[in-house]
């Protein structure tokens, strides 16, 4: 396996476009990410394309055609593969897309997220979400993601001694970082109190736990790192990459307080980048609740089992902290448009390692890693990335 | 890259299968893989899986996951990876889980196929099939699956004076292959005429011109050759894979008679094997209708372009003619369960190379291909595959 480096990313503005097609999103983010790597279309080997469920959300299946064509790289007949594993697909994507690189197989591949999710009307978006759940065992006895979400909350609360606040402070942190990112959907910061007093989705969980159903797209190149300086001063190396899955129903595992998952893609990461949780300098976790956030910070070793609530206390996290967590805002404010939430997330590190996140920046980041879920924790990946 | 084997096959009946659900099919199949390969479950390093639109068909997306699950792999935490290419979404898993024990990185992945489409009602299997075209060039404005192919037929019709009674004859052939396939969903041989006079779907096409819909799954397990004798006497080498891409639109193509994707895919797959087309004693090619099974032996190179039509008069593809195509039945007869189909055709070609496939057995089959597209051709995987 050869080193791989990310030498360019787009990304869209986050939100809900509805004067943007989905094909327009694809294209937008990946004419900003060739335009950022200075690479011509003709050298690129393959397209690798993170999407959950756009046969539901825009009638679309069929993705990895579609992002070929809209790309206009219809005439090269290059292989265009959509991947998906619910909310991991865009992290997915990008192991797929970096396997492929590493093996020799390609030189260079185009890595995309994407999703349009504020098309549909009704109860089709929570639906169509609850497609990632287990359907037969529990999207069709009426479970729901925050439903079970808030199910890990208050055993979370009962077990380790963490607190509705605690909860609150997690989206506190991710809406004051979100403020400072151009590309967030929500850019304002959000007062403690509201919220802890925002209208409740299901207990412990108000409306301000949840991440948002977004739009959006981002792009990011990957390339054999023997060859990435030829393409910029600044390539940013892939250290470890880690995939694991569990059972799909919540209710099918021994504990539900931690994802196995996430235990396992984490130890794969650290363990093909002889690293340490101590060794990151920067994380982008995936907070699609507030409780998902100081599980991941958790099950990612950064904090022992239980004691994530107290770190958010300790202000652990922030972005002056001793771990800065989601300085791109996280789910929770920069938006979650599923498919593209794995992509954003090394986007995101690939900007602060560069140290191009501007009023965001992370101080000294040479190592980051980012941590993408699928569902409730049925699918998990796990990135690690380093300056070079 | 090192070369790569299939020591076992898993299928299902295809069928409507009220009585069996999406995660029962994937199961069942699985579980006949793994009885076939004698390997253990410990054994395993990645699943893939295809399928196109289990979101739409029974709404569960995270189908990697599900699989992993159903399998009983949730506890070894393994990855998953779910990809989808429309009708091509098994031939690519086939291709995705081959890249992934050729470069090295895992020694024994499963590769899964499975849709489950007869559980919608009214107008839903066509809407769902429509997502695999351009929702918002072509679907949008009422085109179908039908629709686009009558156009391709009139226009083969037009140009090289095809005929209506060839493309009835396609299906009367793959009819008389299905009734000797016990996994066939049509088991029945079905006279010309009424073929010709059966209820016109769009026009040259009529209902026995057409794929049906089905349920089913199929299941391969691949292994690194040099260790694949341990497991089975019969190993199945893939010694060529192909894969590209086309516009998502007909209407954005130069020629519609001609699928550039599989022109390329073959191109690919041939270099590799160091084969020509009539290096194959056997094939399954993607007969969604009549006319892409006669598009199909032209833009593989098994007759010359505008020979399709009569290489099926000249009775070439028959079971005991020159190069046998399709001996399973085909997409017609045997079923089309969409993310299952490209996995079925290559455990079709393993049967046939193994000389198990009983009543339906090609003479002397030692090489086979498969041929695997998606929508109206935005994509095509071509494998070629050797008895060892």
């Amino acid at each position: 396996m050869r080193d791989v480096a990310i030498i360019g990313v787009g990304i869209t503005k986050f939100g809900e476009l509805w004067d943007k097609s989905f094909r327009q999103l694809i294209s937008e983010a990946g004419a900003k990410a060739i335009i950022d790597s200075n690479i011509s279309g003709r050298e690129i080997d393959a397209l690798y394309v993170g999407s959950m469920s756009a046969g539901r959300f825009v009638g679309q299946e069929h993705v990895g055609a579609l992002v070929a064509d809209a790309s206009g790289f219809s005439h090269m007949h290059i292989p265009s593969i959509r991947v998906e594993s619910a909310d991991a697909s865009g992290g997915l994507a990008i192991r797929q897309g970096y396997l492929s690189v590493a093996s020799g197989m390609n030189d260079i591949v185009v890595v995309g997220g994407v999703e349009k999710m504020t098309d549909v009307v009704g109860t089709e978006a929570t639906d169509t979400m609850a497609t990632a759940l287990d359907q037969e065992w529990e999207a069709f006895f009426g479970a729901t993601y925050p439903g079970l979400y808030a199910m890990i909350a208050t055993k979370h609360m009962h077990d380790y001694g963490t607190t509705r606040r605690q909860l609150a402070q997690v989206a506190e942190k991710n809406h004051a970082n979100g403020a400072l990112n151009p590309f967030a959907q929500f850019r304002r910061a959000m007062p403690l109190d509201s919220i802890i007093n925002s209208p409740m989705e299901a207990y412990p969980l108000g409306v301000l736990d949840c991440a948002p159903v977004s739009d959006g797209a981002v792009t990011v190149i990957l390339c054999a790192a023997d060859k990435a300086k030829k393409y910029t001063d600044k390539p940013v190396k892939i250290i470890g990459s880690g995939q694991a899955s569990d059972t799909l129903s919540l209710h099918g595992r021994d504990k539900i307080c931690t994802f196995e998952s996430t235990v396992y893609a984490a130890k794969m990461a650290y363990k093909q980048a002889n690293l340490k949780p101590e060794d990151i300098n920067v994380a982008e976790v995936h907070d699609c609740f507030t409780i998902a956030e100081i599980l991941a910070i958790e099950d990612l070793g950064f904090v022992k089992k239980g004691e994530g609530g107290k770190a958010i206390d300790k202000k652990i996290t922030t972005l002056d902290g001793k771990l800065p967590v989601n300085p791109s805002g996280g789910l929770k404010a920069k938006g979650h448009p599923i498919g593209a939430t794995g992509v954003a997330q090394i986007a995101e590190i690939v900007f602060q390692l560069r140290g191009e996140a501007d009023q965001r920046q992370v101080k000294n980041a040479k190592i980051g890693l980012t941590h993408n879920v699928g569902g409730s924790g049925a699918s998990s990946v796990v990135h690690i990335l380093e300056a070079m």
